[in-house]
């Protein structure tokens, strides 16, 4: 494909329903995608696993983390497709030395303890030391329907500094709570720095062929309100303001969990739209961020779990929630689980389909 | 001490700081206490659990549990005081066997996945199945200052309801949160079986001397609104009314941790007083709830793990948020953790008496 033929495919992008719904613009049916659409529930995502021996390796080949990236595409036809990755592999090239136990999650061989841990930490050049990454991108880019928007991700700074901080998952977050009272300077800095480099490496992806952005905020929702201000909202917002300068027109999804306590503020970064989990209601984030921005979500990830029945209601009530006039893209409230059989995500996506088009007439 | 002094004892406490505050009454400075304040971060209270060698023995023995309720009453002289006990004591005597494995946390031997595991759950006799529990709220009623509240407590049936299904403690509760989809009806009968046993088990502690009731509902924040409401709230609402009507002047704690956006509809479950967790703020929660209900809480237990002037700034904070008028008990937003200093907790109750008495005057 040439570059004019390229920027064109880009400029439809622009007016697909998922783009033009985080612009709040009418669109013909609610789009629809969902989080972690390439994942364990799929048999050709676990072949493809398989073949690449360990998640690294899947993540960091850019031929499997394409093909893993387009297998939900390919079997569901989602409105967006999300590049696969981790978003850990940005402290691993920093040098924390990333490796997954099964059954233990992810783990550092190197942690941030003090001060001079955060002053040591390199600045990584997304376009050589994320080179996979951004390659996976382009491919993806190159091999997905010219149509379909493709999301790419990083961790807030915040949340990434947990695992950081405490060397891998935790169950309280204590080390990193602790750190960030203890010796809040350094905090500081450590998100101030995370801030830099995601914000380097989401452009870089953007430069490689992103039409939208992604950050999570998994972790958020473990703060009081003055330390999830100080450190994780602020270092969110930096990486929307200045991605947000560059290019006005790609659009950066904020999804906090457990963080509903902070919609307004998280609605006020200058973000396109929030992503909502499943433990508050679309009507009630909707009611208080007003027009500001689009909303994302957010089903329970185990109604997949139970029928078809079940399901069908669940979808309904979802749309039925958000309501009428656009901004909507309906997801999971989080990523689906592994236990999901996946003939119940045919039922959701047909669901969401057949609901009445562009929700001018909600069915009852 | 004879009954009439017993009761007039009673009447007295009714009129202490803690019952006050609960009843929205002015009080001439906030009354303090701790979530988990007779814990492991008390050397003394390592000294009685080293002696009763594991947990539910030491739960289980009237008069060790006695002795670790008051340690902190001792060393803090807390504006109430807490049953020493566990939230899985009436599963266990219901036959689910109970057991704690060091660095595991608490295991059923029995669990609860089909509807004839609902059916076959027997209704305990409290003063009988649970004795050694109620003769530890007698003794420790002897054993307290006179004018010192004691609370009892019990988990929500929700919460309680997790354990049961999911043979312990959990990272995500996918079976619990399953049941309640594949098995709504069975779902519904434990929720309702627990509500009726967890009635009588609170009942009976206030027969043996408890003067104010806290229902801990740990897990539903992992809930869908619609879960929440049916399976969560619903167990509470009718455990709240049952005990109201037999005993209107027995205020009801509801402490839902992660549920800051159920806090309308618990308040209106009849409850006198909300717990609120550290990740919402008291003046947002008291704009919500209004005069409905007094507010304990909020400060972030990790704040008790940085220096002196971190705690007096929080803690003041805390107090300021809050603002002026009656109604705040102050708390943790969680149970202290082990990593606290026992003098930091010193540092705490200074802050929270010198503050200005009866808030009508907070320092600035």
């Amino acid at each position: 494909m040439n570059e004019s033929s390229s920027t064109s495919a880009r400029m439809n992008r622009r007016e697909s329903r998922f783009m033009r719904a985080l612009r709040r613009e009418p669109v013909d049916q609610t789009p629809i995608w969902l989080m972690r659409q390439a994942g364990r529930y799929l048999p050709e995502y676990r072949a493809t696993r398989a073949k690449a021996g360990d998640f690294l390796t899947l993540a960091g080949t850019p031929e499997l983390a394409c093909e893993v990236t387009l297998q939900p595409i390919q079997r569901y036809g989602f409105d967006a497709s999300i590049l696969f990755s981790d978003i850990l592999i940005l402290p691993h090239v920093m040098g924390l030395e990333l490796s997954f136990t099964p059954g233990e999650g992810p783990k550092f061989a190197r942690t941030i303890r003090h001060p001079d841990d955060v002053r040591n930490l390199p600045t990584p050049d997304p376009m050589n030391e994320t080179r996979a990454v951004m390659q996976a991108v382009e491919l993806i880019r190159q091999e997905l329907p010219a149509e379909t928007p493709l999301i790419g991700f990083a961790g807030s700074p915040w949340t990434v500094a947990t695992y950081m901080i405490e060397g891998g998952s935790s169950k309280d977050f204590a080390k990193a709570r602790r750190f960030l009272l203890q010796q809040p300077e350094a905090a500081e800095h450590l998100i101030q720095h995370l801030a830099r480099c995601t914000t380097d490496y989401l452009l870089a992806q953007v430069a490689s062929g992103a039409d939208a952005l992604m950050l999570f905020d998994s972790w958020g929702g473990v703060l009081s309100p003055s330390l999830f201000h100080r450190f994780s909202l602020n270092g969110m917002k930096s990486i929307v303001q200045t991605i947000q300068q560059q290019h006005p027109d790609v659009p950066i999804i904020l999804f906090a969990k457990g963080c509903a306590f902070h919609l307004e503020a998280l609605a006020d970064t200058g973000c396109q739209a929030l992503g909502i989990d499943w433990t508050t209601t679309l009507s009630d984030a909707r009611r208080r961020v007003g027009d500001r921005v689009a909303l994302q979500g957010n089903l329970d990830p185990v109604v997949l779990t139970s029928s078809a029945a079940v399901i069908e209601q669940a979808v309904q009530d979802t749309l039925d929630d958000y309501g009428e006039g656009p901004g909507h893209v309906f997801n999971l409230g989080h990523g689906i689980t592994p236990d999901v059989p996946p003939e119940h995500v045919d039922v959701l996506v047909e669901t969401v389909r057949n609901y009445r088009s562009g929700k001018l007439t909600p069915s009852t």
